[in-house]
């Protein structure tokens, strides 16, 4: 047993971190943008104060609820990277008395609703749509982004900063060139936004923020802010991605062995959708897998995944890993191994508050 | 808003939950059979006192850590449903030491260890495997149960109660008519394991849990026990498989609308992957579903589901409804929906501690 751990139990490797921390802090100083990371990947005070040294002062989080946790922490200068949510008006103004809060908003309907209700200053971005198709005004509709720009002009409450676009369709993406493509479509589109608006607004930034693209891309003519948060941790979809090597995954789950079947080489751990989530990545044959699995050194360290080796299925509280005959043979009932998560923001959102940090 | 309801919030409706412990408690009683309720879908100490007017004294829970919380709210006689994690040594000795402890056992490996340490008696049940493969010693592999039997005679610490089945695989029946088969296939493998043992053990139960057989099912042959869990919420993937209908469904998640889309008659909704969790059901057209939505009634309840209207995707914190043009207008940014849940375990799991219980 590792240091008394006997349950499903997130570790964060802070080594690991710090370095994802420093490439991204880098990179964004090397292209000259503003690094406005996005917190909700780890919802930790801790965590969060280790961006501190990187020169990160501003940050993305995606609800009133976490910024008013950052916002306790500290933390002066935060973008709630969700489209308002009218009925936290008391939270929103409450907020705002006390930092400097920037909201996302989509509508005319939301812009009139803050426009009359807003008892502090706040800037605001427009969610813009460049292809996900989640959320955001699309690219294209000049109409309804000039009609809020400009009635923004003449607000005292509510002062415009930029246009903000998440490409969260990288993540379907087959292949880094998908990845370049799709990120490439999106920033043209800013650019054309950028040039329509520049002139009434002068000093309009341009925010994306996918972890795919930030990760991958050399490119980002006209951006001025990037809000990457899954790097942090990155994790098993990132990697199938190529957003990240398999070394930079900064966060697992250790889980105990409760069971062995020998004659489908599967083995049971007690790590199920509660502690890991239920997001799934399709390996090569198509099937799902919810997570990879590495093997745990005594140094406080795991190994790299091991091969033919994945959580097939997950239920409640239960984790079935199928394997090979081989890993079958080494690993015992009793064992504690190290889930590499598929989707890391989700268990940290369930684990993050009884986590450990090794370091 | 709602008594001042303003982000995902879990209601239940205290007079569906009733009715649906009512019916399950009445099948058992028709029956003859212990029900032992699993207390894994609500992990609520309120939820789990309605119990008790029905005359429910024995648990099942899918945890050390559920089974001591439960302890602690003066449940006596506990199951833990899941295969021993020998880890958790010492909780159990605990419990052991002040609740009478029944816990699953699957191998001779984990009844030895138990057996060298257990300082204080506990009942096992032998965990049995009739075709979900999820873990659970096959029905047929009475070599190492008759092993783990006859040693346990000779043993202090650990009394056999009997063998227990979950059937899981129902959950993926196309149909009410296989899921009978899948239950009475499954009861014939555990009539023929009593069949066996019944003269060396006199008293050893037969016990089934899934809530798709126990919804469903009159035929109980040969069976002691029932442990399902589920029933009491039911939701959306039950009322899929035909196991309650609509109205038995007794927990929702309220969730503002912050957003919508015209073009493509969607709408954005505060309540996400970390709300709502991420299992799906596939319609009719093969889309999957991450949840239904009613509208809400200023009584505190909802309407049956909305016609052509699901959640189509989840991330974090978003939730993309897809509607048809009639509903689309009739709901507006700032309205609170109720989404009817697929999973309504994993839903509690992440938000019944904040949850509003309708009565």
């Amino acid at each position: 047993m590792i240091a008394g751990i006997n349950k499903p139990r997130m570790v964060i490797d802070k080594t690991i971190c710090l370095k994802n921390i420093k490439k991204m802090a880098e990179k964004a100083h090397r292209h000259g943008l503003i690094f406005r990371p996005h917190f909700k990947t780890h919802q930790s005070a801790e965590v969060g104060n280790w961006f501190r040294d990187f020169g990160v002062e501003s940050i993305t989080v995606s609800s009133v609820t976490m910024a008013s946790y950052f916002a306790k922490h500290s933390w002066k200068d935060i973008l709630v990277a969700f489209p308002v949510n009218i009925l936290e008006l008391d939270d929103i103004n409450r907020l705002a008395s006390e930092i400097k809060l920037s909201l996302l908003l989509e509508s005319e309907e939301t812009f009139k609703f803050l426009s009359n209700k807003l008892q502090h200053p706040c800037n605001f971005y427009i969610k813009i749509d460049t292809g996900y198709h989640r959320t955001g005004l699309d690219a294209s509709n000049t109409k309804i982004i000039s009609s809020i720009l400009f009635k923004s002009q003449h607000d005292p409450m509510l002062s415009f900063k930029g246009f903000l676009v998440h490409s969260g369709n990288t993540y379907d993406a087959k292949s880094k060139q998908e990845i370049g493509q799709i990120h490439l479509q999106s920033i043209r589109k800013l650019q054309a936004l950028k040039e329509e608006f520049i002139h009434a607004f002068p000093g309009l930034l341009l925010s994306i923020g996918d972890t795919p693209s930030c990760s991958i891309m050399e490119d980002f003519s006209g951006i001025d802010e990037i809000r990457p948060g899954n790097f942090v941790f990155y994790d098993v979809m990132q990697n199938e991605l190529g957003s990240c090597h398999p070394d930079e995954i900064a966060s697992a789950v250790l889980c105990p062995v409760v069971a062995k079947h020998m004659e489908r080489n599967e083995i049971v751990i007690y790590g199920g959708a509660v502690h890991l989530s239920k997001d799934f990545v399709l390996n090569s044959k198509g099937e799902a897998m919810y997570g990879l699995i590495s093997l745990l050194f005594k140094n406080n360290s795991w190994s790299r995944p091991l091969e033919e080796t994945f959580i097939r299925k997950l239920s409640q509280e239960h984790g079935i890993i199928r394997t090979n005959k081989e890993t079958y043979d080494r690993i015992h009932i009793g064992n504690l191994l190290a889930v590499l998560p598929v989707h890391s923001c989700l268990v940290s959102d369930l684990l993050i508050r009884q986590s450990i940090i090794w370091d």
